[in-house]
């Protein structure tokens, strides 16, 4: 089973940035610590700041072989309808993962464009949100 | 350590309503696989149609000693400012948890007013939401 | 062919209660012309204060085979998306009856959430509301 | 006892135009069924698709002597003030009647601009909408 | 000076309807009045209650070289923008009436979609707000 | 027979502001033409830039025995309930007017407050609105 | 003179739960100093998590002769029509309590559906709220 | 193939009306122009300022065996459900069109009603908006 | 312990104005009472119809060493956010108070911008709101 | 005369991606046909799934003398004002293109952000959209 | 050159309210720094907490012959129209600015109805936002 | 000092592109003046269309030791929240420019995502804009 973690936007600061509501350690450290977990799955990941490679990205996932994406658009979950369609325009689940709650900050997060496309959405429990999303296709 | 799911109005019908939506499993079936699977966990279970009764189940975790809540309000997720309260009022967290992704469904259950003061929030993933629940509470 | 009239909260008191909107008759006193008139139905009647008990009590009309629900969920037609859900869930008819005309009283009382999920909605013709409902049925 | 109906935009279709929702048989047929069946009311029957000419038919009732009005006034139901205006102008009583349930159907059609001046409103049962409004006329 | 008052729907029945708003002579009776008053000016009746109608009156005014408009749309007013281009698509001056201060009715009635295009408006002196529309013009 | 008229904020400027929107003659000339032509009313005038000096001033309307008030509040009329509340409290009729057409301005102009609780409503006459209101006192 | 307080749901916890908002007495001793400082009145007091209970309760102050409700219907304030319609049945006073100020807390709780309809509201005084308002009674 | 050209309200000014806008030749020349053009098409032409006509001959169109509308409603465009029901009742492919780019203009122009039911809609290209339309049914 | 009370535009006409809103004695009469039953406190009064000397007063008390301030701004509750900052700018607990229930009267009313920074709000006792006020701080 | 065809993001799978909506031939194809078909013109062709990229291509379009863009701007359409701002800064005219009809898809496709400041627009006739686009420009 | 600074309600508290938010140096003092700094320009200050004084301020900056105002209207800046038009009357540049960011507080300070009339706005820089402000003029 | 200028989409076309709103000198020339003016500090320039572009270079400078940001994100400032995340994630201070006063333009300028993470705002002064954000910076 290959699984494809795609990072949105600012995410390649984690560990750095407000590490009050992220944590301080940063996903490439975290992304090891889920490899060695979950040997029966293959993990990949890729990380952009823009909307136009996160696109592409989705789209190659079903020439790669893909089976599940793990997504984390971070602020482009709140309009990038772009991405919205680059996910519908694939038949592979995608699972829509956020850190923090995005319910309980700013009201312009409790909006996310792209739930409504994604199989399931967690949210709001730090890195391990990415765990639980590669439970639920491991499954 | 002692989990508790509490499981809001009409999901006593699981596996009879809207099979095509919910499953066609009953809850306390799906229960005793959780029991099996989740074996140093203590996992109890309540379900009430009555927005009053669920939130003295809420307020009664603390002297029962329960370490964690897996909600399911269903209807109520959307309107019951009440059992946000219950919920805020004690210091157990709580897991928002829908069987079905609520943000492709109808316009009015895109907002939970109980996510805000929730832990986090899995949706979308089947009667499974409940187990990845719990996996965020043993982990 | 066996009708339910399920009646919500503060209906329990029609008759007394602001008489010029609701008349002074009170609804046992009319369900018995209303059991006279309709012989070849059986009429059944209940009433609650509580959101939860009408939603019970809707779940179990498939149990005890009842053909159609004339429902008047009075103030909870507002809001109460688990009575609408609780309606969804059965496969029996639901007429929703009101006595007053709905939209011509305050601005919150002329939307409601459970029309869309009835059959047909009957507004504003006082008491005989109800009858022209179980006409819908028996007809 | 006189009993006018008045059909709005569209209603001469009936019988012909998605028959999905409003049903195959047209509303000259049906009215003969009705005319049959309440034989001590005298039935009249007023179509157009012109505002204006719904307008004068309503305020044309007094002269004529109406007892009630039995009104589907389709899409002008959604914005005609002007109708609105003239049911308001009279003192006949106007019974509004759909043939389908706006409230389940398109988010524009929730809305009747007309309902507040009626006594009541009938939606939802097919052609016997109009059966019944007839029914709180003569009962 | 040729002045044209045009009327919109249910204005017809002025004298009848709604007393208590709209006063008890009919507009017939009233125009007089004005023509007797306003010796200098040629003043025009029209009344519909056909949206289109209204429209091509007004149009037609540049052929029958009226100098002034003075349009009291009723209820029309508050929707149509047909009016609204037909107004726009002539060089006359509109003055737009109405027989009550719209602004302290109905929610609905507080917009007019007409004002912006007309070169004034006056609203709520009874009758007397068409002879003050008057003369606006023949000052 | 007693008139006031009550300018509110930048009226003072009548003449030199925005001569495009508002003309070029000042207020005080035009007062002496008024007072000209309407011999038989005694008209009386006020302006100030305060919100609390107008409000003082309509409630000094019953002390000074006024008969009518013609009220341009100017901005005041999008935003001041204060002088809405002055204007409910005493008994004289209030005639509210303004030079240029407020409903072909910017949005924010379209909405007085004040409009509610005065007789009428005269607006986009330039000066002659004033004429138009005297009028429809002295008539 | 026999006054009822009723409480809402949550505030059987008053005392324990967010102490920094609501402070630490529990609400029966409270109640212990009311009842001695105000001999001349008798007070009752009734609390429950049930919307269905508390309208009930507010239902039967009639029957058990109550002169004056005392509501603190904490979050049902916000959304129980039932609630509203509950008192509007009765014509006995209701005072609106709040122990916080609801209007310097979250949005959503700046809007009461009840206050309409209760003789005055008072809110934001720590329990002292309920103290003024038997003061407005016993007064 | 026969195509019919329906022109809305006002339309019958083209070439008189706001040229600055709708430009300076009328629709009966271009008309004939297009006729030269579209030799193997036969175009039928269609003017009303009346709403209920308009929709009288969408209906008319399957009896007619029309095989393809061009329909610029204009105004109507924006609030006419009315004839957007007509529309949805024939089977015949409706294409919109208008002439100014309706969202370059004002703001209430950006929503027409009637796109959702059409086949596509052409709009800014000045009278050839119509030339497109032909093409898009012979194509 | 000096208390102030500062009454806002119009409600110096207490005892004339709209006496079946406000009661038909003067504030200056009713002072005398409050000022004869609470004797251990001096009680201070200004009016001001102006929004910027209200102001200045609320900035003075700290210098005048008022220990609390008892605030009916009226009309300017509505809108004054120039008053709330004055109440924010000072450190001594203000208590909003208005005679009328707010929130059943108009809907522009039920919404007080400086609620969110008083430390109370008592709405809709008549003279007495002052009274409880005053009990608020002496208590 | 030369065009150029921008399209936007996930264009680049037409053919693949949803094909019940988008049809099942590449762009890529149907540009050939369109290069056939429309020898006069030179036709260009660009896609890129980011937005910067799209910006920088129409900048790019007054250097390379092109003399007419149709964006299909996808996704972006509905939120990319930097595109809009593109549009503006260049002084070829741009015509708007969608394959499918915009305005009868999901509610936060009807609003295009761009349309205001394109030629016109074109939308819901498949790749026909297109060859109606150039056929604007050639006429 | 001259220039003029206009301070709005409550800034004469500067350096003594809300410390945290404003810093703690009168304006008065900072005033005179400015005026040692700015040498070539004569710096004016006026501040008042009442709208209409601020109004006329204004508008008497033509006749003193100011060539510059620097305008903080605190929270006037929110809601005063008739400050609004002062500033559109007079033809002196007006330049707003804002001790602290507005964009970062309480929504309702978010939007400044004067922003959209004034040359520029400077807002967030402490007392520094005055000096920028006038280098935008000597400069 | 290290002052980093970040210009956002469409400006590279600065002195081309809409003279009239944004003046015709490049900003590459304009940049030197200010180098020369500001020589105390090193000023550096970076400009891109693409959104991902600039918050890679914005989460730079904390590599690079920038001392502050001048931020004119153009048409991104009304959408961009991962640029407003980007900023966040930084400890730099931000400053945010607009050469046009974006108050005074289309109503979907008015609002910036960005301000409220910024230390302050300065539009409207053309390009004497980024000069006073530099002073703000030097000062």
């Amino acid at each position: 089973m290959k699984l494809k973690i795609i990072n949105g936007p600012n995410l390649n600061l984690l560990g750095n940035r407000e590490t009050n509501i992220y944590g301080d350690i940063s996903f490439e450290n975290y992304l090891k610590q889920l490899q060695e977990k979950f040997k029966k799955a293959e993990i990949f990941y890729f990380q952009s700041n823009s909307e136009g490679e996160i696109i592409t990205e989705i789209q190659d996932s079903e020439k790669d072989e893909t089976n599940g994406i793990i997504l984390n658009a971070a602020a482009y979950s709140h309009y990038s309808i772009a991405i919205r369609d680059a996910i519908k325009s694939i038949s592979i689940p995608v699972v829509e993962v956020h850190i923090s709650n995005i319910f309980s900050r700013e009201k312009f997060r409790h909006k996310s464009v792209i739930s409504a496309v994604c199989k399931g959405i967690i949210s709001g429990f730090g890195l391990i949100s990415y765990d639980l999303a590669i439970q639920s296709f491991i499954k």
